[in-house]
């Protein structure tokens, strides 16, 4: 579409978010003057190409082959240099790269946010991405001090008690030690508790980056903490909770249920995507914590301590707790509820025609499995159920999609899952009735997006 | 254990393949004398830390809490400083890296095993990696004519027949047209039908890198190849095989059974690991066909032509097939058959000491689920069943691990797939019985390491 279609703007500091695959950018590719030069035919004709139930997407795919041979083109007539020449040799990188054409997939900040840039959030790009798996490169990022690249050769991790009855044998691990020991790998997803926080009190952040950007997932390795408390010679009869504190310069620490811990979920992982983890998410050592929020999962972890209640650290008792109507608030609020979001329309992208869409998404639930997703086009009046890509897994994301032939009028695309508990994703209406406007987290409220009638979608929230 | 353990070597030319996890190099990084300072304790008074099932993990790992402070070692009592400064900020890297303490993790060529680096391979690191995916930095290459970074806008893919009955409606797609339709995304190992193929001559290469590294798995996300043929109306009952073909310049072209494409699970690719393909795995579009050998993959996607007969290519007729004793050669074998290798420990690894440690490893097979793994640590007299890491999907690597306390003798360890159809992993024995020794594919047999007294791990090969 081109010059004709500006796009939301976070702020003029950052950089665009990326488009999304429904608007690249460069001349030719999907936009409607392309198309039909690829094509060499007129709208008219190219719907001679519908059938069946992909008729609108075959109008949209379109180009009958050898029409532009046909035209004359003289662009698909010459080899490419790739097809002719000799490319470029085996380990280049002994650790590859992306395309450089998709250098503007990134995470991003988002400035203004926050005060440094070491106490900040960089936001995953979700609207690039596809199936259930974060590349590592483009996880989210969240410092309370900024990251560090600790030497794991110096790192240790200790498990200890707050009091002598709790652990009989206080230890210490290398990180060398820790991988020694029996290993578990699962996908998990990441959410920050504070993760769709604009939105509360209606600040309709622009894209689905900046909306939801702080979720990430990653098949983790490492020991279960039950292994090491075990080790330990833990009381988890008298020790019904842990400490777990991490070693970067922000003190970090997070009060863990041990009834979380006893089912063997909770991790000490080094292992993210099938590498070590990364130095911004904590190399390497951090705690995983399925289904909890983020900030719990511990990064740089040096210590685990066991205790007889729960600490009220810092960060519990001031930061990560839900301000609610009439001065309330809520505490240890830490499992991150079922909720989806539409990655495909999202705000910022740009439909380039009418016609045949695959409504993209991802729904997931701190409390097990998603059960289904239903996606509205018309702002919740009327709900279609999507198909899950399996394997649906517990605590991880799960993508959905929906077919869905756009008319050309406005429409309000949502979608809002269930999880295997039978709990629904509520409304932000519905949330705001018990929850008030102040909170900044956990708002896992269903998500709508606008689509214009040019096609341009943007962030809104219905009154 | 330091100097006195020389390491496999392949050669002089190519940096030593990383030590894996049970040898880091490191200076005071689980050897011996490391281990011994920071417990600050002598190896008798270490063994009181063992317990239960854990006795000999914790013999390894040791230390026991405040035992270095209590020997006055300073190094503890002073902060680091990642504990008292100021960290990096957030998005120094719109697209992450891993950390510096990990760039011996990588992928790596074999010097003399090919004429050009650019009709070469690079291998995965096996022994460094976790879980099932592969890092897509990390995932193996094989490149017929060297790699390219094509412009996306500019590739097309061209769906025809070799006859028009075959293909009413012949089709060209951009990028964009095919990522509008209908995708899925799915778990699936890739390994290159010459994986393991220095083996059959006797030709023990050093590690597990360079026996089984032409093999990744990476969450593929793309079109059903039979959307695209139904959206052309192609004739499947006459046309019972594609052609599917390459941009580069090697002219890479192989034959596909309809068979595979009609149950909807051969995809045209453009995502992997959550992100576009990388430019070494064929950016912006491969074809992905769950089981079978890499090389029919094809990179670059641009056309695939509906035949009626295999189309015998100089990829099919030439090059990927069994030499057999007795001058014959099996053609289109091109199913990848159950086969697993034990990643640790593995050739180029040292055990550091006697005591615990997780035989780990990958299993997989062109046919199915992984359906149970044996592991034996006496050469294949006696056999323990591995647990699997679950989810197990189908044509998907599946890890297994298996506590094992080393007793210091010499041992002889081994994995043994067998898969959902009741296949069982043969040994190598058996294979050269029906295959003879001069194939140099398919070679799926059981991969024999020997741990030796001093804890040096080596590849050999049972008579």
């Amino acid at each position: 579409m081109g010059p004709t279609h500006p796009k939301a703007v976070l702020d003029l500091q950052n950089p665009l978010p990326p488009p999304g695959r429904l608007i690249k950018a460069p001349e030719n590719f999907l936009d409607r003057a392309g198309l039909l030069r690829a094509s060499g035919q007129s709208p008219g004709e190219r719907r001679s190409f519908m059938r069946g139930a992909f008729a609108a997407a075959a109008a949209a795919a379109g180009a009958g082959a050898g029409s532009a041979a046909a035209q004359g083109d003289p662009s698909i007539l010459t080899l490419p240099a790739h097809s002719t020449g000799l490319g470029q040799p085996v380990v280049t990188d002994g650790y590859g790269r992306p395309s450089k054409w998709e250098t503007g997939v990134q995470r991003r900040q988002s400035p203004g946010l926050t005060q440094t840039a070491q106490a900040s959030v960089s936001f995953a790009p979700l609207q690039s991405l596809f199936g259930i798996v974060t590349p590592s490169g483009l996880h989210f990022e969240r410092h309370h001090q900024g990251w560090w690249d600790i030497d794991p050769s110096q790192h240790r991790l200790m498990i200890n008690g707050s009091d002598p009855r709790l652990v009989k044998k206080p230890l210490v691990f290398t990180v060398d030690e820790l991988m020694r020991l029996p290993s578990v790998s699962r996908f998990y997803f990441i959410e920050c508790g504070a993760n769709t926080g604009m939105e509360w009190g209606n600040v309709a952040v622009p894209t689905c980056q900046y909306t939801h950007g702080m979720l990430s997932c990653c098949e983790f390795t490492g020991v279960p903490l039950k292994t090491l408390l075990d080790m330990a010679g833990a009381n988890t009869r008298l020790g019904r909770y842990v400490l777990a504190e991490g070693a970067d310069g922000s003190g970090m620490t997070r009060t863990v249920p041990m009834e979380l811990i006893e089912n063997g979920e909770v991790l000490v992982a080094y292992g993210q995507n099938g590498e070590m983890l990364r130095p911004e998410n904590g190399y390497p050592l951090r705690l995983v914590v399925p289904g909890v929020q983020g900030v719990s999962w511990v990064k740089y972890l040096r210590r685990v301590e066991v205790g007889d209640q729960p600490y009220g650290t810092k960060d519990e008792a001031l930061h990560y707790v839900d301000l609610m109507p009439g001065g309330l608030q809520r505490q240890y609020t830490s499992v991150q509820e079922c909720k989806s979001v539409v990655t495909t329309p999202s705000g910022g992208q740009v439909l380039q025609d009418r016609g045949f869409y695959s409504v993209n998404g991802l729904a997931w639930s701190g409390r097990g499995k998603v059960a289904k997703v239903d996606v509205s086009v018309d702002g919740g009046r009327n709900w279609r159920r999507a198909r899950l890509q399996g394997p649906v897994l517990d605590k991880c994301l799960t993508r959905f999609s929906l077919d869905w032939v756009w008319d050309g009028q406005p429409a309000l695309v949502q979608s809002r899952a269930t999880d295997s508990t039978g709990y629904v994703q509520p409304t932000m209406r519905q949330l705001r009735a018990v929850r008030g406007t102040r909170s900044i987290y956990h708002n896992n409220a269903v998500q709508t997006w606008h689509v214009q009638a040019n096609g341009e979608v943007a962030n809104v929230q219905l009154a």
